[in-house]
């Protein structure tokens, strides 16, 4: 189909109507995907995550006007609500990336509208794909890391920075909870402010009691993205942790992932549907369950026997 | 089964016993469950969330003594792994929480170890079924409500009180982000630190940018846990909470959204664990997809049309 050939040979909007088609979960969305899917794999997906405030999106425009004087390609997803890129920030940060938004070879879109049918993480995955089969280099993915959604997109990318700002105090604790686990590369930005030293030593305690991370020791780097910082840096250890992926065999087990998260995300969600559309006694299913005159389990077990094949 | 008689009788090793059945995912555990949960329904579900180093647990502890002195039983599960109930904390804080160790009508439990089978949620909700057929009145979640896990535990409590601190500055932006649209009521406790009112001001603001509360305004009580002030006007807005949900017709709405998704996680478990089970080229799948001989929609509609019968 022609959308198709204009998405594969990069062009700026047949991509934008792609995107819209993924948003709306349009049929027309799903044979695109099949289509384009044998084009993809080329991109690297760096997921760019940390709390509101912490500056990620200037760190990502920054990253970005790197990427672009290497003449690379940058697609850019943001998934965080209060980021610039979704016009969740004042004005005075679009105005200060718009050259972002004039650059062809930058592609912008928001994911932080909610409700998208058939979940975020899959559009945004689906997304992610289509930049990657129009030729984009890099896909930047920013997320606030909170929240069942973003848990799941930054599953799924392959590299992922974690952005902190100096005096987080408590905070870091937090961190220490949910996202210490996921990060590959540890930013600390804003690193003009005072006790951005104390904020590098307490990632480096906290990392050690993580076990997780395998051979990677994941390196901290400390920015200033506003006066761009720190950027090269920050942009050297992206790429030995790729090289570390690439040499490891962690980027086919990633990869792997990638593909096995996104097959059960659909299955799951194709399930349901199929599973609501056959009980039409779901309402009944629910009262009796609310009521007591069943249980959860054996409510779930019902519906499963009516509706798998049993070998 | 003695079991059943023993957890329903309310008696306390039959109900640690019980607990550890349905960590293991043991059979057992599943009988158990559905033998008792006739007898569910009559505790309150109260999440209570937070970033580590707000004072959650000592906010729970000093509720759960403030109940104890109505001569109400509490169940205490934490989730998050930086509690004191769980043994993430320095020792201090459990001394000062002995007395309710000791006491046989509180009942601890750590959700905090990862890797339940079946998964945390489900897990954790089966807790509260067993406690609240124990004929425990009141169950306190503690969850540091970052993480896929921890929100859908969040997401089947009846009132979620959300714990902040002052001077959180940037924090309250991620707080936006993610929890403010789920806290039913919000607590800034260490309210005689400086900056308490101006943290209840920010509330405050962040709440008129929310639309989604219905006819609930959630209130916003200041208080020193550690010194247990504040306790009796928290006590008395979730029970405003609780009357508002009643009459409102909202506790219906939200018991069945419980059961709902109580049943909807044990129905995807089940179903993935049976796709796994009859696609013996489950490995070959994800191999095709990897290799782009497949892509992620059509291995998902091949898995779903080889596992569903059609009617």
């Amino acid at each position: 189909m022609p959308l198709t050939d204009d998405v594969l040979s990069g062009r700026y909007r047949a991509l934008a109507q792609a995107v819209s088609l993924v948003e709306r979960d349009d049929p027309e969305a799903t044979r695109l995907l099949a289509d384009i899917y044998q084009q993809t794999g080329n991109a690297r997906i760096i997921g760019i995550t940390g709390s509101p405030g912490a500056g990620k999106s200037t760190l990502v425009a920054s990253l970005t006007r790197h990427y672009r004087r290497q003449n690379k390609r940058v697609g850019i997803i943001a998934v965080d609500p209060t980021s610039p890129f979704t016009g969740g920030a004042i004005l005075g940060d679009r105005i200060r990336m718009a050259d972002l938004y004039t650059d062809r070879g930058v592609f912008i879109r928001s994911m932080a509208t909610r409700g998208f049918l058939g979940g975020l993480a899959k559009a945004t995955n689906d997304v992610v794909d289509l930049l990657d089969a129009a030729g984009f280099d890099i896909v930047l993915v920013e997320t606030v890391g909170v929240g069942q959604d973003e848990v799941e997109v930054i599953r799924t990318v392959q590299t992922n920075v974690v952005v902190l700002v100096p005096g987080m105090g408590d905070d870091i604790q937090a961190i220490k909870a949910g996202i210490m686990e996921i990060g590959d590369i540890f930013v600390v930005n804003k690193a003009d402010r005072p006790g951005a030293d104390k904020t590098v030593t307490e990632v480096t305690m906290m990392m050690s009691l993580v076990e997780e991370h395998g051979d990677w020791v994941p390196p901290i780097v400390k920015t200033v993205a506003s006066r761009n910082e720190g950027i090269e840096e920050l942009d050297s250890a992206i790429g030995k942790h790729f090289d570390y992926l690439a040499t490891s065999g962690e980027l086919d087990r990633r990869n792997r992932d990638r593909v096995r998260i996104r097959i059960e995300t659909q299955l799951k969600e194709k399930f349901m549907q199929h599973a609501r559309s056959v009980s039409e006694n779901w309402d009944q299913l629910l009262d009796d369950v609310l009521h007591k005159r069943n249980n959860p389990h054996d409510a779930a077990e019902a519906v499963l026997s009516a509706t798998i094949r049993v070998p």
